[in-house]
This record gives C-alpha cells, sequence and structure tokens, in this order.
C-alpha cells in the first residue's frame, strides 16, 4: 500500500472541499442569514483546510500505485468528504443527530436523494443550497472533479478513474483521462447552465432554478420545496425537468461523439435506443394503468411520463405519490430504480449497459442448452464483449443480490413492514430516493433507526461507487501487508 | 425434432399415471365414497389410456434424441400430467373452474403446496388423498420415475435425466441413469414408509400418517387439514416432520454413499455443512426475534425450528402463521426460499449448490478488482468447478432473476399489495407454497385471477424443472425445421 500517496490525495480532495464550500457561505451572505449560519461554513472550511494539510503533508516518496489504492482512495474519499459535507447540517443545528447529517449528505453526493428533513422549508437557503450542491459534486463524481481541476501526468488516474466511472466498460474517451474529464466536467456544467436557465425563462425563480438544475444534472432528487417538483404544480417546470432528467441519464461519451459529429455512432448505440425504448414503454404502460385514478389521459402521461423519467434516471423528484398508485405501476418502478441510466452517465442502478449484457448471456446459456457445444460471443454495438467483461457483468450483479438480501435484512430490525424493508434498500442502493410505503414519495427517512441509517448510507455509497470500492476498503485481506 | 420419440415418451408416461390413480380409485372404494366419485377416477384413467394408445401408437424409427428433444420432452410431460391430473378435481365438481384445478395439481406435482382450496377438509378422501400423492410422484420427478420402472439403454435417459435432477451438476452416481433412478427410487420410498410409521407410531391416523410423508417426501406442503400440521398440536409430530423435511432436502447421493460405507465422503461435503449451518443459524436467529411473541423460548424455538426446516426444504407446512412475525423473520424466511434445499434432493429453490458457487465466483470477482490478473478456480468439496458450470450457474441466476421480476410485473394485475404479489411469484418458483400477506400462511391462492394462476402455475414448473426445459418448449427457435 502506498500510504502516503492515499493520504495526500485525499488531502488534496478536503481542500478542494473547503473550496467549495465558499459557495453556500456566498449564499449565506447574500441572503443575509447572519454570521451564526455563516460561521458554520467558516468554520468547517477551517477544519477542512487543517486536515488537507496534515494529510498533504508528507510527500509521497513515488506516485505508482495499484488498482488496489485507486479503490482504496476512491472509496475512503468518499466517506471522508461525506463526513465533512455533513458537518454544516449538524454545527448548524438544523439536523440534531450527527447519523441524520451523515445519511443526508452521503444521498446528496451519491445523488439518491433519500432524506431524513421532515420541514425541508424551514432550513436556511444557504444550506439548502449546499444540499443541492452536494448532487452536483457527486454526480460527475468527486475524483473526475478532481482530475479535470488538478492536471497530473501518471498511471494513478486511470484506476481511480476505473474504480469511479459508473458502468461495465471504460470507453475510449474515457482512457484519456485529464483531458477527458475535463470535457465531461465542461459538458455537465454547460448542461446545468443551460437548465437553469430554461427553468428561469419559466418563470422559476432564480434559486429555484438553480438548485433545481443541481439536482437534475446529478440525478440526484433534492428539491427546496417539501411536495418536492408538486410544489410548483407547473407544466413546464415537469416537462424541462423530465427532458433533462432523460438527458443526465445518458452516457456523457454520446454527447462527446455529437460534439465531434459522429452523430452516426451516437444513433447505432444500441443502449440509447433501449435506454429510450424503456421509458416510452413503461410510460405507456403506467399511463394506462392510472387511468382511473386521473381526471384524463393526459394527466395519466403527464404524471407518468414525469414518475418514469425520474426513477429510471434515478433522480427521484416527485409529482405524484406513486405510492398510492395499482400495484403493476409500483413493480414497473421498483423493476426501473433496478435498471437504472446509461453506463457513464451521472445516474445510478445496474445501468442499461450492464441489463443487455445480462440478457444476452442469459439468452446464450438458453441457446447453449440447445445446442451444445456452440460458442456465441456477446456483442454491443455490433463490438464484441470479451469473456472477461461478461463474467464480471454476471458476477457485479450476484454480489448487488447478496448486498440488497443482506441490507434487507439488517434494516428490517426496524420492524417497517416488508416492502418498505426492501424498498428502502433498492431505493438507496440504486441512487433513487424514494422507495414504497413508509419510506415512499410523501415520506422521508426519519423514522429509521441510526442503525439502519449507517446500512442505508453504505449501500447508498455502494450503488455509487459500483461494489467495490467499499467492499475493498472493508475487506481485511486488502490491508495485509505486501500483498 | 425426433417427434416420434417425444409423443410416445409421453404416451407411456400418460399410461403410468393411469396406472398411478388406481391408487385413489382404491382409497374412494374403502372410504364407500360412492360410485360418483370413484367413476371420476374410472373416466380420467379411460383419458389416459385413450391418450397414451394414440400417442404411443406411431412408433419412432430411431430413438436417437438431443438436449432439444430432451427438454421439449420434459416439459410436455409435466404438463400434460398436470393437465390430466387436474381433472378429477374439476369432474368431481370440488374445484370449479379447470384454472384452479390445474394450478392445484402443477402444485402437487412440483411439489409447491400452493394451494387455491379454501374447504381442504371437505374434500373426500380419495381427492386428498390423490392430492398428497402427487407430491410424492413430483417429487422425485415423473421422469426419473419412468426411468426406474422402464429400463432403457440408449442415449436419450441422460438427456432426459440432465433437464428433471434438480441442481447444477448432474453427479458421478447420477450418471447411471437407469440403474441410478431406481436407486434413488428405493431410497426415496424406503424414506417416505418409515416416516409414517414413524407417524403412526405417535398416533397419527393411518391416513394423515400416510399422506404426510407423502408431502414431506417431495417437499411439497400439501396437509389434509385447514390449518396444516397446525391442527395436530403435536409436538411429537413436529418434530419428526422437521427431522424428515430436513432429511428429504439433502442431496440423495449422500445417502447413497452412506449404504455404500463412503461416510467420509458425506463428511467432506460442503453443500452438506452449509445447508445445516444456515438451519441453525435461521432458527436460533428467529428464536430471538420472535420471542416476544411467545410464552417461552422452547415455544419459539419449536416453532422457528418448524419454520426454517418447512422452508429451506421447500416443504411449507405451516404450525405458526409467519405473517404476524416481525419483519426480520419475515426476510430471513423469504430469503430462506430462495436459498433453498440441496442439490439432487427433491427440494426446490436455488439450491444450496447454486449459491456457495454464486457467492465463491462473487468474492473471485473482488479478488480480481484487487489482484488483476490472478485467475482462481472455483471449488467445491476440493474438487475444481469447470468454468462454464461457473458460467451456466450465473446465467441461471440473472435468468432466475429476471423470471421472478417478469412474473411479478404479469401477477400485479391482480392489484394484490406489493409484498403478496411479490412474495407469490417467489413462493411459487421455490416451490415453497406459503407466502406473505393476502397469500400468506392462513391465507390461500384461490382469490387471484385465473391469469395470475395460469402465470403461477408456469413459475412452478419453470422452478421445478429448473428454468430450461419450459424456455425451450416455449422458444419459436426450439421448433424451427432442421434446427
Amino acid at each position: 500500500m502506498n500510504y502516503r500517496m492515499i493520504t495526500s490525495t485525499i488531502g488534496k480532495l478536503l481542500m478542494i472541499e473547503a473550496l467549495l464550500m465558499t459557495l453556500p457561505l456566498f449564499v449565506a451572505f447574500y441572503y443575509d442569514e447572519g454570521l451564526s449560519v455563516a460561521g458554520v461554513y467558516a468554520v468547517v472550511m477551517a477544519l477542512l483546510i487543517a486536515a488537507g494539510t496534515v494529510l498533504t503533508f508528507s510527500k509521497p516518496e513515488h506516485r505508482r500505485i495499484y488498482a488496489k489504492e485507486g479503490f482504496v482512495i476512491v472509496a475512503l474519499s468518499w466517506i471522508l468528504v461525506a463526513f465533512f459535507g455533513a458537518l454544516p447540517f449538524y454545527f448548524s443545528g438544523e439536523v440534531q443527530r450527527f447519523t441524520d447529517a451523515f445519511f443526508e449528505t452521503v444521498s446528496g453526493l451519491t445523488t439518491t436523494g433519500a432524506s431524513i428533513l421532515t420541514d425541508i422549508e424551514a432550513l436556511p437557503k444557504s444550506l439548502l443550497f449546499w444540499r443541492s450542491f452536494t448532487h452536483w459534486i457527486g454526480g460527475m463524481g468527486v475524483i473526475v472533479f478532481v482530475l479535470a481541476i488538478l492536471p497530473q501526468k501518471d498511471t494513478r488516474s486511470m484506476h481511480i478513474m476505473r474504480a469511479e466511472v459508473p458502468g461495465p466498460i471504460v470507453g475510449k474517451l474515457l482512457s484519456k483521462t485529464t483531458a477527458t474529464a475535463r470535457i465531461l466536467y465542461l459538458l455537465y456544467t454547460a448542461f446545468t447552465l443551460i437548465e437553469a436557465f430554461i427553468l428561469y425563462l419559466g418563470k422559476v425563480p432564480l434559486f429555484d432554478s438553480i438548485t433545481l438544475a443541481f439536482s437534475t444534472a446529478g440525478t440526484g432528487g433534492f428539491a427546496i420545496k417539501n411536495a418536492s417538483v408538486a410544489a410548483y404544480d407547473n407544466l413546464y417546470v415537469e416537462i424541462v425537468l423530465s427532458l433533462f432528467m432523460i438527458i443526465f441519464g445518458i452516457n456523457f461519451n454520446l454527447f462527446y461523439l455529437i460534439l465531434v459529429r459522429q452523430v452516426k455512432r451516437v444513433l447505432k448505440s444500441e443502449e440509447l435506443w433501449v435506454y429510450l425504448s424503456i421509458i416510452a414503454v413503461s410510460t405507456v404502460s403506467i399511463a394506462f394503468n392510472i387511468l382511473p385514478l386521473v381526471q384524463s389521459f393526459g394527466s395519466a402521461l403527464r404524471q407518468a411520463g414525469f414518475t418514469v423519467s425520474s426513477i429510471i434516471s434515478t433522480t427521484g423528484f416527485v409529482t405524484a405519490d406513486f405510492n398510492t398508485w395499482p400495484t403493476f405501476s409500483k413493480c414497473i418502478i421498483v423493476s426501473l430504480m433496478f435498471v437504472g441510466s446509461m453506463a457513464g452517465s451521472t445516474g445510478g442502478g445496474l445501468k442499461i449497459a450492464r441489463i443487455i449484457i445480462l440478457f444476452k448471456s442469459g439468452f446464450r446459456e438458453i441457446r447453449r442448452a440447445i445446442h451444445p457445444g456452440t460458442v456465441k460471443c456477446i456483442k454491443l454495438d455490433g463490438a464484441v464483449i470479451d469473456k472477461a467483461t461478461v463474467s464480471t457483468v454476471n458476477s457485479y450483479f450476484i454480489l448487488y443480490m447478496v448486498i440488497v438480501a443482506v441490507s434487507a435484512i439488517l434494516v428490517s430490525f426496524n420492524n417497517l413492514d416488508f416492502a418498505s424493508t426492501v424498498a428502502s434498500v433498492i431505493t438507496c442502493i440504486n441512487n433513487v430516493g424514494p422507495g414504497l410505503n413508509a419510506v415512499g414519495p410523501t415520506s422521508n427517512f426519519s423514522a429509521l433507526s441510526s442503525f439502519s441509517k449507517i446500512v442505508l448510507s453504505a449501500d447508498m455509497l455502494i450503488g455509487r461507487l459500483e461494489i467495490f470500492p467499499m467492499i475493498i476498503l472493508f475487506s481485511p485481506t486488502s490491508w495485509k501487508k505486501n500483498s
């Protein structure tokens, strides 16, 4: 283990978090929230700078790291960034217990959007800003963010990238690390600004436009209203948000391809077509299913379309309480939580690319049962997926389901009903936000025990970092000497 | 496709079903149920013999069959045996709708034990006998049964065996097909008789002893009382049944090894130790969890022990309404439904051997993430599991979960609550019997729509036949000419 490399990387990261906190500090001044609020950010920034200085104090002897260090850096930095990010909620007294503040911040950074707040609107604006801003920070990944600002030409970038970027395959575009990270970061910022501007054009207040854009960009789901997006009751807002939720669920490589005028390659993306088809089919199915509950088919389509975009992109904005919908719609929604968005997007879930590979490897097995001896390759977008990737995707799915089962058993100590228990884990590991029943769209996670909140925080991190970093961080074999 | 081989095999099978129906006919005479009841069996037997004669009429030109034909024979014969097996329920007027009768018979033959009957005790004894007897027939597999009686030295046996015998690996013992089938069949019969005798010694009426033994042997779960095993309220009965449920959940190869005095190999079976450990840990965990609900720890242990044995063996006998237990216990129970019993037993579920391989392949993936480039083999009982088997087990799990999700969406049209919907699919595909809430231990499946019953019947068959035969039967590519 190259410990110094680990500590110095994390140290730099905490410095950046201090820098990011100037924004809510600025908001606190802008809205005249007084020194008691502004002071909180100042204290946390001082702590971050102090911790960052200590961690970066001893320079690494060499910059070589292996896959293991990459995973450890990613896992530890997410936990520490969440730890310090939780302090403003806790120090301000707005959140009484630290586990609650930690849960809220993990939920923000992992772009889940599950909340323990019972009265969101009671928070000072600067905290609401910080809360939504954690989505934006987490969206593209803390590390990609760092790579974009701190260019470094060394091998470590790739290992961190592999551990960090969502999806089963690190695309060719992504192999240029630093330059790539800059492009992704620029696209991400541009889309966020465009969304905020379009919302603002629709007479949404500036503060709301910006925070909503942050939440959409990260596919997070925190809103600054207790009733989430339903509070606006505005078709324009819902259409803009739906479109941008769908956009932020798309693989960012495809936008890059459009930039370099390779539209044909974009249109050939199997993953994109599957993603859009699932959205279309789910929306229409749910619309017909909820038709008896609403006034018109237009209204059904509006609610269904927004909810489907929100769930499949794993954003979690709410305009309708889908907990009151028929079980068929609920089953579709829970399935969409697992499916999630496209690989290489800011969304969560298993990712469409994995789902496609899983289906293809399942069907190959059926074909193999009929015609033993024939071996067929699995292709995606016409290219052969190598065996190791298929096997990794399969194992990923297995580990995923095992973690869901184990987490559900741990969360069940709360004695919420069975559906709530299972849904709380599903919505957290897939980074969606709302679940069913006791953790449904009109409820929140405040009633859960601290133990459950820690389990679900771990699930959010496991889902966001795609399992391996968190498991490797806590696996004893990683820490054996000379291993 | 060797169509004549398919039809003639199925024809012979229907003849055997006619023969098996002499037993309920005998029971009808013994209990003086009158000609109206006995006549039903006579008519069904006549139909079976007629169908059998037609199907066996044109002799196959050659006896060669391939894997595909093996799967088709198995899938079709289970469906047809269930179709004819449902007729006594339907013709007697005891079950009004044919889909209900079919569901009940599929549930019997697949050893699930899910019932649509609201008053079991109202049935004539001969029908109760037939109902429990379907468990016994299905337990060891209709085809293994046939192999045991109709010895044939040809290649087809192996293909049928592969499609029929539960578990990921066809053991060495099992490769001797006909001789093996006879040994398994003898062991199965011996254990059933011993169990019936021990129950009878405990002053359980003879009819009850026999039917309970049938249900235990097949790990089915049909009882002849409305309150299931709770009706006896007898510790002796519960202990005997628990032990035999655990025994019938053990790989029958191990009993064969004991017979040939290779006890050491039995003790080295990883699968056995995992199976017994899961039973012990689950029992103790649930006992502590339900302690506040019952009078004493002894009583908690009794209820937990019986329920765990019943669920993990996928029998489904009930002495306590686990639907009233805390969510933690329910989560354990639902997990046990997926785990199921050992490969090569009469039980259902994913099977312990698969669970072990799934876990090992998951952990290997984590190790591969830490140390890229190292490849480690997966071992079971010290022997290396070849890559193809590991890949098949992984794909099996994927297909399994896809079928669970799709079935849940189809069953959700019933608009039962979310937990009931999902649990109905889980309990059926794993061949357990009772589910949660609306399909919980004190309820039944009568309220479901015919469409749901057909979906769940398919799930029971898919679970019992381990996915491939049913999918291959209904896959268009299987029926293409010259494929």
